[in-house]
């Protein structure tokens, strides 16, 4: 591998973009893995590449050349090493029985079954650190780990609108409010997801396939359809014929929809609307993240993006936290978080 | 004066900065002007510092150390020379007395009575050239352009929503929707402004002051307001304790109440709403500018900014170019013209 002494922090950042490169849906966190010399040389790299693949430790420990040199080595990964048995052993024993001497790791596992992994290595004499980047990783597994400490999917709720807050004209008619570039941001953030979400209003009105497209055709990766709603799903509705498989929840109680699907293995859902289903979220305190497309246009008029969000009065607003502006061709995408505008100030 | 020959590029942009040191509100434009040797060294600048004082090239023949220093020199100036006796005498002629060789401008004068100076200047023998950084100032002297072009004031339309479109909570409080950097900057557009324009329905819900404010008390430059709709304003109504005298149009004509401001020497208005007034501005497609402040929260409900602005299909649509997004404190304010979002493709 490289010669280049690595600090631990560059090891962190280094494993950071490991981590990136597995997969964002499904049940499995985004972890990776650097395993240092202790002079700082890198001895071996690893990522996960989703459930039922080796975890980042494995993978790196697999990638030594020979494995002794696991032996005094620095363990730099960007969660805190499981504890549980699942479809692999925990990695808390591998790193232990390959002889590593250090492990330092940037946020713990909220995990009930896979938590502890730190206290194992620390009992077999393994020095043991945390928080290094907690921040930065932190940030990018958010909807896993929201997930997993929640016990629900992490829920983004999406939607487009002219820059006064219509998601259609008076009429109805709303075609290519947004431009390509925003329509193929949307497509990939679906590609992300495990499922997206839409009301029965949507499946009605718009007939939408759901499925996640990218420059040449169906995305790798396509999120299972799901809708929300007493009305029947026509026979002949384009959902049924997505790649996945179409669950309908019959019921308006999204927390039950959300336990359900955890409960299935979904970690992530992309709610797609329309302004009914998006509000009811919302109002629900249940949208973990927003992003929102506002288009270069004035529309007016009932068709508004958002409906009845619970808010009877200003106190009870829903503040909001952004995070990213973006100008995507001609539109505007907004991500925010619920809470404090600007956390920060006292 | 500086030693440092300039280009007449330079010189241009230099006259630009001049010209934005007067007053943006007024009948008059700014306008800017730099006096060059033939060898480019600057002779004088001047600039214009509202109606009833000198023109900026008025101002910067006078600011010469000696009147003959303008014999063979350049004048670079913003605007075309004025060509009609006002309250001072033709710019165009004041060059041609002074012996200037050449006079460089960006922007023709659209006016019908002060136009004609440079064809006056080209009959006297000056080398006349125009279009310099035409662009750049056209965009700063957009409003007063506007105005004198279409002979009504440049209607900027404001208005304050959170990001789903809303001005107020369902009960109609709205406190606070905004923080102390998004409504300093309306202060600051205010005072830019000649007159600030609501509807009757805004006086009557929030009495509003409609004073400039800035950091240490009132501005120095207080627009007027004024008040549209035919209900009565109300004796102890604020905007009647307002500096600048209220005017009040009880009709609901809105290109008849800018015809009547125009002539009353009013070239810029600042429409504050509520909704109603400004979504009528828009549906008359009588607003030039829109500056909107969305606060980082979700109020949902029926207290739409905008109401109905004229559009009942999506071919209607009101389509926006945008000039500038950006973050004031938490909120984010955006600057759009009506128009095709991006002109500049095919
Ligand atoms: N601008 C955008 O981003 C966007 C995105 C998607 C759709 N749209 C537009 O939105 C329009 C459809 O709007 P919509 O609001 O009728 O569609 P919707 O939100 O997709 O569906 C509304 C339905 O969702 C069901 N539902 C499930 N849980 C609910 C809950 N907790 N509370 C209330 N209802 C719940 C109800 O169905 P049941 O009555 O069957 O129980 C309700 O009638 C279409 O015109 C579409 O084009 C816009
Ligand atoms: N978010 C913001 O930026 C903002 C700014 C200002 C106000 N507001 C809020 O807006 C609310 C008031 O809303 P509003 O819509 O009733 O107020 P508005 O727009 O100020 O006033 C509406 C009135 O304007 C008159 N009008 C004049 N020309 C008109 C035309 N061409 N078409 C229709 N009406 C015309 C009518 O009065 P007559 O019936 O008397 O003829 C109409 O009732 C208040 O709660 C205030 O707090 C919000």
């Amino acid at each position: 591998m490289t010669t280049t002494a690595l600090t631990e922090h560059d090891a962190m950042r280094r494993a950071l973009e490991l981590a990136l490169r597995g997969p964002r849906h499904g049940v499995n966190p985004q972890v990776g893995c650097v395993l240092l010399s202790p002079d700082g040389d890198v001895l071996a790299e690893g990522w996960h590449r989703g459930a039922g693949t080796p975890h980042a430790e494995i993978d790196a420990l697999s990638a030594l050349e020979v494995p002794a040199l696991a032996i005094g080595a620095t363990a730099v990964v960007t969660l805190e090493p499981c504890n549980h048995h699942g479809r692999t052993g925990p990695c808390s024993v591998a790193l232990i029985d390959a002889g590593v001497a250090r492990v330092v790791y940037a946020v713990a596992d909220p995990g009930v079954r896979s938590a502890g992994g730190g206290e194992r290595m620390r009992a077999a004499g393994i020095h043991v650190e945390s928080g290094l980047e907690a921040d930065a990783i932190d940030d990018a597994i958010r909807p896993w780990l929201t997930a997993t400490r929640h016990r629900r999917p992490f829920v983004t709720v999406k939607w487009a609108s002219s820059l006064d807050g219509r998601a259609a004209a008076a009429d109805g008619t709303s075609q290519w409010i947004t431009g390509p570039a925003a329509r193929a941001d949307v497509h990939r953030r679906r590609s992300e997801a495990d499922v997206i979400v839409v009301g029965t209003g949507t499946v009605l009105a718009d007939d939408p396939a759901l499925t996640a497209r990218d420059g040449s055709g169906l995305a790798p990766h396509q999120p299972a359809p799901v809708v929300v709603g007493r009305t029947e799903v026509p026979e002949r509705a384009r959902v049924r014929r997505h790649p996945e498989p179409l669950r309908h929840f019959t019921t308006h109680d999204l927390a039950s929809v959300l336990a359900e699907l955890y409960d299935d293995e979904v970690r992530s859902v992309f709610v797609e609307g329309g302004p009914t289903l998006a509000s009811a979220f919302i109002a629900a305190g249940l949208a973990d993240e927003l992003v929102v497309y506002l288009a270069p246009t004035l529309l007016g008029g009932p068709k508004t993006a958002l409906t009845d969000v619970g808010v009877g009065t200003i106190a009870d607003q829903r503040a909001l936290r952004i995070t990213d502006i973006s100008q995507l061709g001609d539109d505007i995408r907004i991500v925010a978080r619920p809470g404090d505008p600007s956390p920060s100030k006292e």
